[in-house]
């Protein structure tokens, strides 16, 4: 959505400046995101005095108030929580990053690349819980500030998938996760929804290719919007 | 909104079910909301086996997570909160008060006595914050699964009050309350708004009585609602 012409000696590069990753619970988007933020900090731009800063968010987190929440919702005590509380502690956590981190982020002039956003909340707490999609949407657009990604990656896998990772990651369920297999079919579909949707803000990359085709598949995608201009300014 | 007939012995009382008590901070409102569940549980119908109990219920807070959620909520260090991301954590606080607690006490046919609730929201972070007040009609409907007070008590005092009665209370401010008169003034005015809109609904009593004038004042109103019928059932 915010676009910003960065001048370095007599190279303009044109910066996509806010980058989404979404995805199931082990698909290897948050490895994406952080392998391309290494990869955008290397950037000559991100170099000299006009230095273009790529910061890597998680959701929910991200500021002290938002990590607090986070806390809240990956309680695995709190199986009681209800679908709207869900969705609000979203959106409060949400809320909080935007108006903190995002917005500055984004006008310095920054990328910004943040794991999980407002799809996120359509898909999973829409889609996937049920709750209204027009009251979802118009609570996103009160959280996010009415901001949007520029791109965004869907890394997909298959249901069952999931299972697989976190058995070999040894780990135990979250209160997130214990919602089971017809839960996540209706989250990956709604993923495929919204992309349908947008096909010029989402990219689609399969997350059962290598960690290394995937990233280098999202790298393509990025580096075909980084526009380079040679210039006398 | 839901109302239930009690049948004992040959009596039938028909209880208003759900009261709320609003106002700015330091009106009284606590103080009023406990007298009035001592004096409901005093009630012949709350005895016996068809126990009506009166629960008492204070927002933020009320469950495990609502508790939590009105730890962030009130944390003075959290100056940097954004109005988006304090009215969702006011709604998840809620709305999982509603799920665990209000409803089903309104299902069992006992009484819920709740110090602030919607209207609060709409109050403080619509008036008092200048948030959109469709949207916040709009969160507030989710929150609350659309169950509303039977009968709201408008606990009003002078802005001016406030300061005085902290003082006196000898009492440090916390996050909300650091907000200042005019806000304080906006939300006093949303209080007087949203009590003439709906007067079947909402009572106003004058703050400034004492504690025993005010009460007594309430509970003529409540009394007029309890219909009390002799019946042959």
């Amino acid at each position: 959505m915010l676009r910003r012409a960065l001048f370095q000696a007599s190279i303009t590069i044109v910066l996509i400046m806010f980058i989404t990753f979404e995805g199931l619970d082990f698909s290897g988007k948050s490895t994406q995101a952080q392998l391309l933020v290494e990869k955008l900090a290397k950037l000559p731009i991100a170099r000299g005095e006009a230095l273009q800063k790529a910061h890597l968010i998680r959701e929910p987190g991200g500021t002290h108030i938002s990590e607090r929440i986070r806390e809240i919702l990956l309680d695995k005590k709190h199986l009681e929580m209800s679908d709207a509380a869900e969705l609000f502690l979203f959106s409060a956590s949400r809320a909080q990053l935007v108006t903190e981190i995002i917005l500055p982020a984004l006008t310095r002039g920054d990328i910004v690349v943040c794991d999980r956003f407002d799809d996120s909340t359509t898909v999973y707490q829409g889609y996937g819980r049920g709750l209204d999609l027009d009251a979802i949407r118009n609570i996103n657009k009160l959280a996010t500030d009415g901001i949007a990604p520029d791109l965004t990656f869907l890394v997909d896998i298959p249901i069952e998938e999931i299972r697989r990772r976190k058995g070999l990651a040894g780990l135990s369920f979250d209160r997130m996760e214990v919602s089971g297999h017809d839960f996540y079919a209706r989250v990956r579909n709604g993923y495929l929804a919204l992309a349908a949707a947008e096909p010029d803000r989402w990219y689609r990359v399969d997350g059962m290719a290598s960690v290394e085709e995937v990233a280098r598949r999202i790298w393509s995608v990025v580096e075909q919007k980084l526009t380079i201009h040679k210039s006398s300014a």
